[in-house]
């Protein structure tokens, strides 16, 4: 997600220790301690302004969540959202999506959500896509046994590479949603970008995946 | 797919035994001696009025082609265009495409072709979409390690549905298309019904799949 850059984004986000998690390795393996809690851990990797991941707090009380992005400004704006919203079940994270067994230890978190991510169409730039083996190696190992990843996009070329990054990697597709917004899924939680798209009549296409005991067994 | 009864259509088959097969138990893990070659052989299970095997017959003389449908009507007007195609590398087969067993042993098949197969949209008929789990399981018996299926349909539901059943059955996804006729693929032979979605303006969705050796260390 690109915003204009915000001035003061930085101080505004060190004022703020209670939603932004300042010293992120810290917390390795601690999250349950940070939310004073045992509810499952949902994370979203590039969270962008944040309105998915607190309307999903918001939602989801027994849950926590944590939402992901490397931009300092994005990040900003998320705050804001969380701070309106005053809940405790929600935390920002600013680090990249690259390094997440940084900040997460094998297995600690219950559900990982992509939304909207980059589509990096070029094939030159295929190792960038969130949805690229390297990132799903990440993924599966800070996620529990059989942990999901769901994940919804606009773009079909991202769509259909991920359908098979995730197959070849030796994840199972459980369910396929190729027009989400006409389908009877319920409570789905809009991201911004994906009321902008679904508003200029494109499709939202989603896919909820598990990581298998297969994935050790696969073949390259 | 269906058509009108055709009157005569049983003595119009029996007269053509060159190219429909009258006792297809005769010819199992006997094909290629059908064929007079070795060439690998592809099967179109529900070949509908046989516009796409013909096609794909007359394009590819280095593959054997044999379309299979259980209605006579059908199989007879695919008869015609086999007689007008006067070509050698395709035979009709008037069998049911549950019992594929009976007619092919095991590792015969180098890919199976499903085209715009009945979509059985209500959940009590799951069992007969040809993406079921128990097609499936045939469909791997017949085909050689490895071997692949591409399957393509206008049906969204359907489509939705057979990603993850294939992927719960243990195969991989190689690649997917979710509007054939907008992308870079080459070489598409249309059928019958897929010219008359697609004028409609409907998507073609296309997926190539192949059995794994996972397959036999899925968990049900």
């Amino acid at each position: 997600m690109r915003v204009r850059k915000r001035k003061g984004a930085e101080e505004y986000i060190e004022s703020n220790p209670e939603w932004v998690v300042l010293e992120p390795d810290a917390w390795r393996g601690k999250w349950h301690e940070r939310f004073k809690n045992n509810h499952p851990i949902h994370i979203e990797v590039g969270s962008g302004k944040g309105r998915f991941i607190t309307e999903m707090a918001k939602a989801h009380p027994e849950i926590n969540y944590i939402g992901i992005d490397i931009q300092l400004s994005v990040i900003s704006y998320a705050l804001d959202r969380v701070v309106d919203t005053n809940i405790e079940n929600v935390q920002l994270l600013r680090v990249d999506g690259s390094d997440l067994t940084n900040y997460f230890e094998d297995g600690e978190v219950d559900l990982i959500y992509l939304n909207f991510s980059d589509p990096w169409p070029k094939s030159k730039h295929e190792k960038r896509r969130l949805t690229y083996e390297s990132f799903l190696k990440t993924f599966e190992k800070i996620l529990r046994p059989t942990g999901e990843l769901h994940f919804k996009t606009d773009n079909q070329g991202l769509f259909e590479y991920s359908l098979a990054s995730f197959s070849k990697y030796g994840m199972q597709i459980n369910q396929v949603w190729l027009d989400l917004h006409t389908s009877n899924y319920e409570g789905n939680v809009m991201t911004e970008y994906e009321e902008k798209f679904s508003n200029k009549g494109q499709r939202i296409y989603r896919v909820e995946a598990k990581f298998t005991h297969r994935n050790q067994m696969r073949v390259k």
